[in-house]
């Protein structure tokens, strides 16, 4: 690489510096002036926009509607529940002014927006008729985090959908768990090539305002876990906070079921530290905005590069009549090395490198990001190969995050177990009594909290590992960014 | 109507009253406890959707990418540009505290992004190979009106595309205009139904900090212009601001030239002001959400009633198969007539009347919303009837909107025809000798601004309307919301 300020100097086993450092050198996000936020490149919100699109296709299949409501919520809005306000107040960003005027009531710069759409919602449903009521928005939030932000992890913005459904009886309710996880869980492994724990947060750890909350626990490289999607089934807390009645089939009036649900761009944070390498950025081939470039390799002969360059644009439309996102990389100030290693860095899922031997057998050779390995094709077999690779590709990392995550966890029996190893990161599944006593002294004691309570709990043995009671919950605790 | 409630109690001549009525009574938004913001109901928001995917659509054909910049722009920065600073910063919403803590300095709210993005690009871009850069972001915008709001037209909060190009020459940037301008004015046409007057903006009247602005101006039924997407071509101004530069090709170096433009959820307004009536919403048919409500007409006998059941079933799959967005209403706590109004009220562009008749004859009766005309059709020619209402009455809608506009547009020669008749609406197309003295002045007294001068100068002649100098241009004066 002719350029050093291109490449990586940090490697992933350095990862708190590789993370930010392959996130900016990859063109993936910037930082801006606003700290905290960061700015999504055409690369990032391109895979943002491939989830998104897929979600949203999913949701208005089972019949979920998208809506826009105001960014703005009112203060005496936001306190209307008093525990979701409690949640949420401490990281609220206020509008006090506009223009040159003071605001008569402070304005909250939505968190979420629970308070502002139920206040609609109680205008809206009268009876049962009305019911189920499934609507979404995909919008901005804001969270102002104190903490040392992370790209995606943390940051004092987030892109992300809220879905607010209200239904007529707990059981319907309930019931749209599962649609709605499977549909989470589906967008990972399909797209981002994720995998994810999924189960129960307890009492102590749900969402402020919820009965139960579920999510899809995500791990990043260190063994530190993050919160993926989720789903918070809120019973009547929010309905009868904000009025929500309906006159049910035996004409009696009674308050509405209601769940919340969601998945940010915090998931394409886990992604790209998964997948990526001490090479740079490796994007899962169908979030990849650019999928194949096309190097052509001089060949230092005008009469030779002239057909290379025919031949080059011949594979092009090829690639691109099938659907395929791919360019030619025809900069003639750097060489062919250095465009290797900037499109390996910019996570360019394969590369096709064309010479005379290629020019000459009507053959390219593939390149394939993630395992650097190189394969001669034949023009006329290059779809196929590329489907296939794409398949395989995709396959092999998922399958690599499912062993990463798997890897962390561990079994233990012991408390000890947990206070010796939890600085290394990790997922500790253990036995627990229940009691959120324990759980606050475990975290308080070792950084540990509850990401998740698995929901197969077949394994359910042993005592507390806390108090050393008879455990009703196999738990995992873990460090969570 | 059974409930008075439902239906409109005012006519379409009450404009400034039947307006707001009709949004709210057709459901299609809603108000909210944050004066000036208003809340997209599904059918508002999927119309949006249509138009925001068209649109994405075409600018990814010809290049554009998408990115996402963060809502809050430093005061700071957002100074950096005088001229558009000044232009923005009494509708400014600010941000002054976070949680608890009061911020160092004072964030806004984003009312246009140019200041965070060119930031950002001049750090980005260095050599005319980095160039051009077209970045897009679907993203929503806060300006706090101080004047009454008006839903769609006039909120503090609304949604739209804000495109940032960057070019090597003025050439190029100013080729992007037509590109850009095209597609926009192709959405109008294709999908909402308006047709709209292309211009260029006096300078008094021209986007802050622009060198030239373009837009498309639309009118409401009252006659008063309403700006609608835009164009400005910034030339050097933010490059110079922001520092923007790049190695040209001759190895100098050279401040880049710059585009911005944009449409917003404001044509929403125009349109369904446009094609409503008396009756309610009226929806061009591609935007419409619900496009064929089938409504059964019961026979009072529990066997035939069973028969329109399947009958109405098999129709409403035929119309699923075709991709038509298609449902049974199927209440039977409500008369035909009832749902009749209601979904007239809501402007589903077409009903399906099935009764005892229609089932013996295998036919179905189609009503039309915007004529109030029947007609039957059998039912293996109903794909292709509708295929053809919806062309109908899409061309119909787009007709009628011109033949609105034009009809509102006065050739006049002299001051006083426009100071005796702005007071009704209108357009008035003068000569004007170009000098910004007597549009101030004619604003002042008249309250009439140059919309935009028509892009088509052949019809220039005569002497401006208020100094009798020579005129320059042929300019449309209006009352603009």
């Amino acid at each position: 690489m002719e350029k050093n300020e291109l490449g990586m100097t940090h490697k992933k086993k350095e990862f708190s510096e590789w993370y930010p450092e392959l996130l900016i050198r990859s063109e993936f996000i910037d930082y801006s002036l606003v700290s905290g936020a960061i700015v999504f490149r055409p690369s990032a919100y391109f895979a943002w926009e491939i989830i998104k699109d897929y979600v949203d296709k999913e949701f208005k299949k089972i019949g979920i509607e998208n809506v826009y409501f105001p960014l703005f919520i009112p203060e005496s809005l936001l306190l209307k529940e008093a525990e979701h306000f409690e949640g949420f107040s401490p990281e609220v960003a206020w509008v006090t002014h506009a223009g040159k005027s003071e605001l008569s009531e402070r304005l909250a710069v939505r968190p979420t927006s629970e308070t502002i759409m139920y206040y609609s919602y109680a205008k809206w449903i009268r009876s049962w008729r009305d019911l189920p009521l499934r609507y979404n928005q995909w919008n901005n939030v804001v969270r102002w985090e104190f903490k040392n932000p992370t790209p995606f992890i943390r940051t004092r913005e987030f892109l992300w959908n809220e879905g607010h459904s209200v239904f007529a009886s707990e059981q319907e309710a309930r019931a749209e768990r599962d649609q709605i996880l499977g549909i989470y869980l589906k967008a990972l492994r399909e797209l981002t090539c994720l995998y994810g724990i999924v189960g129960k947060k307890t009492d102590y750890e749900k969402f402020a305002g919820a009965v139960e909350s579920y999510s899809i626990e995500l791990v990043m490289p260190d063994g530190w876990c993050v919160q993926g999607p989720d789903f918070h089934y809120d019973g009547q807390n929010f309905s009868k906070a904000f009025d929500i009645k309906f006159i049910n089939k035996e004409s009696k009036e009674e308050y509405a079921y209601q769940n919340t649900y969601a998945i940010s761009t915090r998931v394409l944070g886990v992604m790209v530290a998964t997948h990526s390498d001490d090479k740079g950025l490796v994007l899962p081939p169908k979030l990849a905005q650019k999928q194949v470039v096309i190097v052509p390799i001089p060949a230092r002969s005008e009469d030779i590069d002239k057909k290379l360059q025919d031949y080059s644009e011949k594979v092009l439309n090829t690639l691109k009549e099938h659907g395929l996102r791919a360019f030619i990389d025809n900069r003639d100030n750097y060489t062919p090395g250095y465009k290797f290693n900037e499109w390996e860095l910019k996570g360019v899922p394969f590369r096709l490198e064309i010479g005379k031997k290629e020019l000459e057998s009507n053959t390219v050779v593939i390149a394939i990001r993630d395992t650097s390995e190189k394969k001669g094709v034949s023009l006329d077999k290059l779809i196929e190969a590329i489907d296939n690779e794409i398949e395989a590709m995709h396959n092999r990392l998922y399958e690599n995050s499912k062993r990463m995550v798997q890897s962390f966890i561990h079994n233990i029996e012991s408390y000890d177990e947990l206070k010796k190893n939890i600085a290394n990161g990790g997922i500790y599944h253990a036995p627990w009594c229940g009691s959120t006593d324990c759980e606050i002294k475990i975290k308080q004691e070792t950084g540990a909290k509850i990401t998740n309570i698995p929901l197969d709990q077949s394994d359910l043995h042993g005592r507390c590992i806390y108090c050393n009671k008879e455990a009703r919950y196999m738990a995992n605790f873990a460090r969570s960014y």
